[in-house]
């Protein structure tokens, strides 16, 4: 995978807006019509966010009907994941470090009491 | 978690500079001057960068020492994973029915043969 790549997945990622429309997706295949209904934003601004999803491969356009219809693709979020999961045991390490501590702490509580 | 807090998150490793930023730390907390190294960037260009992953909670950088160490902090790509876990089933469904069709293709041409 190019870093280029990633870059254009994490970025994508990184608007709310965009992470409601993957949500609104992975309910099915719809219509910009009706995938801008809940937002208020304006049409072009629905597109442009679109576009961005389409560059990072995370939205599909159909080219079968008139309407176009817009499909998930989450192809692209398992590569995200894969780059996160080698930071993995970093954020395991960090958590089993919280849980001896307070293991400790109440270790230590129950001799006091 | 707010949204907000996912944006900076994504949009901080939505650039190959600070992904590398987070593979250098994850070796070992290190000096702004050492971690600037490998990169062919101006010392002002790392400072922007590890702003942005100090804003994002990806960087702490230390108080106690006069060269401010700089280390990974790994809980905001737990957060991004569980984000992503989210839509696991979509990209599991889809190399589920890649496995099913491969099969189905093999099968038929050990039939033909």
């Amino acid at each position: 995978m190019t870093p280029d790549r990633l870059d254009h997945i994490f970025s994508a990622l990184a608007d709310p807006t965009r992470r409601a429309i993957l949500a609104r997706l992975a309910l099915g295949t719809t219509s910009v019509t009706e995938l801008a209904q809940p937002f208020d934003i304006s049409g072009p601004a629905i597109t442009k966010h679109l576009k961005v999803l389409e560059r990072a491969g995370l939205v599909i356009r159909g080219r079968e009907a008139q309407w176009r219809p817009c499909s998930l693709n989450a192809g692209p979020l398992k590569e995200a994941t894969d780059w996160l999961e080698r930071y993995r045991q970093f954020w395991e390490g960090s958590f089993d470090r919280l849980a001896e501590y307070l293991k400790e702490v109440q270790t230590n509580g129950e001799q006091d009491g």
